[in-house]
C-alpha cells in the first residue's frame, strides 16, 4: 500500500508540532509517599516533522504509548520520549499529560479525612540530546475572605472560593503535594472536603483571622515559589469568584530564577 | 438528483425529534421595558419524522431560521414553529434558543450602574393543532452566607457564589425579568457588577444579616414560583459553590401547579 | 454547638433532592468480564429533606462516601443508597457517578490493540422500601458516512464522527459493553484508537459500503434496544459533527417498553 | 471609610497583571466593510501594580469599561487601554476579548446565504508610552479529507471537521476576515451553514479533489501568513476531529517574521 505521509511535502515548511490530542487512558502518578495512586489522564504526543516529509506516522504514537510503562513522572516520560523520538524518526519530541490528583487530607479539628482532587498537568519536551525538559501545571482550589469587606463592614466580609494555578519549570525534585502546600498557605485558609461542625468553625475563624485579596494569595504563592531551591521559572494565576459579584477577580506574576 | 432522504426508511420507527443543533447567531431578546436587546443564541430546531421517510431535510431548517425575524419571543417562536412544520411537512416541530440577557442595574448605595449577564434558554413546541407549550429557563447567580458558620463561629461566616436555576412552563406572561427578581430575593443578597466601597459595605452587611442555606435558597424561590398566577410547572435547583469545600451543595424543587 | 440544621424551616416546602455534588474521585467499574477497571468519577448524592427540617447534614454525604466500597456497579450503589437513607434519616435518597469507561479494542485487520474511552454515568435512586431503580447513560463515538453526498457526488461522500448517547432504565442485567456494542452496530463504523494502514483501509471501505444518516443510526439503535429482554425504558440522542457544516445534526427517539 | 487597597503590601513583590475577567457584555465589531455587527464578549481587563500598594480597585475596571464606546477594534481598544492607565494609575494595562463573528456566506453553487460564525480573541496591551500592541486570535472551522485513506481505500475517504486556529501580531491592517480567508482556502474545503443538494454535490467533489492532512492546512496557512505583508509574527494549530477516531490529530507552526 502507498505510504502516503511519506511522499514530498508540497509546501516544504517545518513543522514545530505534529501528533495526537484528547487521547483519555488510566495512568499512574507517584504519590509522593514512595507509592504510585490511579488516576486518569489526557494524553497530547508531538513531534518536530522536517521540511521534506509530507506527513507524521499517527498510529505510531498509539504504538508506543500503548507499549510505555503508563506512570506520570519525569523519569518514564523521559523514557517515552526518547521511544516516540526513535519511532518516529524525529530529532524534537513532546508530550503532556492533564490529570486529576487525589489527596486524602485530615479536617482541622476532628481528624477526620476527606479525598479531594487537584487539576493537574505534567508536559516533557526532548529535543535532540540535550536533557528533557519538564513543565508542572497544578490547580489548587483555596478560600479568601475579603480585607476590604472586613475592614469597613460592621458585620462579616464577602468570603469565596479561589483557585490557584501554578506553572513551574524545575531541575529536578519539587512535585505536586510541594505545589499544593505552597498554595495552600497563601490564601485565607485551604478548602476541605469533609468538614465536622467544630471544623467549620476552626476553618472559618481561621479564614476570618487571615484576609486576603487575590493579590496577597498571588504575592504569598510567588514568594514562596521564589525561596524554593529548584524552581527555575514559575507563573503564578489566581482567579477569585468572588462572591458579591458574577465575574472573578484574578492576579498574576510570572518569573524567571535561574 | 436523486433525493435520498424521500426514500423509505430501513427501520421504520417514528423518529420523535430530528434536525440540527448549535447554530450560533445574533438575535432579538424582550428587554421587559417595551424594547429589544442584542444578543447571542445558539439555536436547535427539531421535527417529528414519520417512520415511512428515511431522512428530513436539514438545509430546510437554516432556510427557515434565515427567513425568521430573528425575535427570541413566544410569539415569534410560534411562528418560526408553524413555518418549520409546513416547511418540513411535519406535525410537530421545537426550537430552543440558549442565550445570554442582560440588565443595567444600579448598585445599591451609590446607585452607580453596571451591566450583568443571565443564561437563559426558551424552548417552544408545536404539536398539531394545538396551542404552543413554552418552556422558560434562567440561570440566576446570588450570594449565600452560611447560617451554620455564622451561628457557631466566634467571628464571620463563609459566604460564596451560588446559581439558581429556574425553569418554568407558563400561561402567557412570566418572562426573564421576574424570574431574576424571584431568584435575586430568594439567597442572602443579589450579585452586581459595579459595587463602590460603600457598595460592599451595603451588601456584605446586608447579607450577613440574611444568612441563607442551599436549602433556605431553594425554598424561598420555590415558594415565590408558586404563588405566581400564571406558572403551571416549575423546577428549581440551587447550587452554592461553598467556598469551605472543592465541591458544591445543591438543592432542588420541582412542583406541577395547575 | 448549635445544630443550625436541625431547626425548623420558615418556608415549609419539602424539597425533592438536597446534597452535595462534583466531588472527583477514583472508584472501581466491573469490567464486564468479571473484574474491575480503575476510573475516576464525579459523584452526586442527594436525599429528600421533610418539610420541618431547616437543613439537611452535607458532611454525612461525604462521611458515607468514604466508608462505601468504591465501586459503580447495581449492587454496590443500592448498598450506598441505603446507608444514605439511615445516616441522614431520608426517605429517599439518590446518587449519580459520571466516568470513563475503556475498553482496548482490536484493530479490524492488522489486530493490534488501543485504548478507547467512553463517557458514562449511573444514576440509582432509593424510595422508601421499593427496589432501587437505576439509570445508565452511555456515549459512544462512531464514524457516519452521508448516503446523500454518496449518491449525488461524482466521487467520495462526507464523513464525520457522531456520538450515540444512550440512556436506559432496566431490569437487572444491561451493562455498559452491550449498549456500546449496540451503537456501534449502528453507524457506518465504529471508531478506534490504532488503526494501522490495513486497518485504514478496512474502516475507509466498510463505512463507505454502509452510508447512514443520523436518522439511520437513531432508528438502527433503537431497534437493537427495543429487543433486548432487560431493558424497560430508552432514550437514544445521536449526534452528528458534520464535515461540511459547523453545526451538528440530531435525532432522537425515546420509548417506554413495558 | 478605609481604603484597605492603597495600604502597603506585607510581601513587596510587583504584580505583573491584576484585574477582571469574564465579565460578559454586548459590543460592537468592525465587520471589514465599514459597518458593525452586534456581538456579545467575555472581557478580561488588568494593570500592572507596583510592590508598594496592597490592592488595585477592583470597580474602577468596571466603571471604565461601563464609559467605554464599546467597539472590539484596535483603536477603540487603545483608548480603552489608556484611560485604564490613568485612572488605575498604572504603567501597563491590558485588555482582551472573546467574541463570535459573524459571516453571512453564499453556497457555492445555489448561492443561498448562511450565517456562520468564528470564535475571536483580540488582546491589546499597552505599557508606558510605547504604541500598543495588538494579538488577534481566530478559530476557523475547515473540511479536511483524507490523502492517505484516499489512496488505499478502493472507494471513498474519511473525511471530518478540523479547527484552524491562528493567532497573530501585526502592523496594522490584517483583520478577522483576511484569517477566516487564509484558513479557508488551506483545508479540504470551507465549511457553510445552508447547503442546498447541488451544493453538497459540490463541497463533496470539491474536497475529495484536494485531500489535505492535518499537515498540509498548516503548513497552507502558514505559507498565506509568512506572505502577508502586516503580520509580525503567528502562531497556527490545526485540530481535526478524526471521524475514524475518537481522538483529535493535530499540528502546529509558530514564526516570528520581522
Amino acid at each position: 500500500m502507498e505510504d502516503v505521509q511519506s511522499g514530498p511535502a508540497q509546501v516544504p515548511l517545518t513543522i514545530d508540532n505534529v501528533g495526537v490530542r484528547h487521547l483519555r487512558m488510566p495512568l499512574l502518578v507517584p504519590d509522593g509517599a514512595g507509592g504510585r495512586q490511579q488516576t486518569v489522564a489526557s494524553v497530547e504526543m508531538g513531534v518536530e516533522l522536517p521540511s521534506s516529509l509530507k506527513g507524521t506516522h499517527m498510529s505510531r504514537f498509539v504504538e508506543v504509548l500503548e507499549q510505555w510503562d503508563g506512570e506520570i513522572s519525569c523519569g518514564s516520560v523521559a523514557r517515552l520520549l526518547e521511544t516516540l523520538r526513535a519511532r518516529l524518526g524525529a530529532r524534537r519530541a513532546s508530550a503532556d499529560f492533564r490529570f486529576p490528583y487525589f489527596v486524602r487530607k485530615a479536617a482541622p479539628s476532628s481528624g477526620m479525612n476527606g479525598i479531594i482532587s487537584y487539576d493537574c498537568r505534567l508536559t516533557g519536551e526532548q529535543d535532540g540530546d540535550s536533557a528533557p525538559r519538564f513543565l508542572l501545571e497544578v490547580d489548587v482550589p483555596v478560600m479568601t475572605v475579603c480585607p476590604c469587606s472586613k475592614a469597613i463592614s460592621d458585620e462579616g466580609a464577602h468570603s469565596q472560593r479561589a483557585l490557584v494555578r501554578m506553572a513551574v519549570r524545575m531541575d529536578g525534585l519539587p512535585w505536586i503535594g510541594e505545589l499544593i502546600e505552597i498554595a495552600e498557605q497563601s490564601g485565607s485558609s485551604p478548602v476541605h472536603t469533609l468538614l465536622k461542625r467544630e471544623d467549620e468553625k476552626y476553618v472559618t475563624e481561621h479564614a476570618f483571622a487571615c484576609p486576603t485579596f487575590v493579590e496577597d494569595v498571588v504575592r504569598n504563592a510567588a514568594f514562596r515559589l521564589e525561596k524554593h531551591a529548584h524552581i527555575r521559572w514559575f507563573k503564578v494565576d489566581v482567579e477569585s469568584q468572588e462572591s458579591i459579584h458574577n465575574h472573578d477577580a484574578f492576579a498574576c506574576i510570572e518569573r524567571t530564577l535561574r
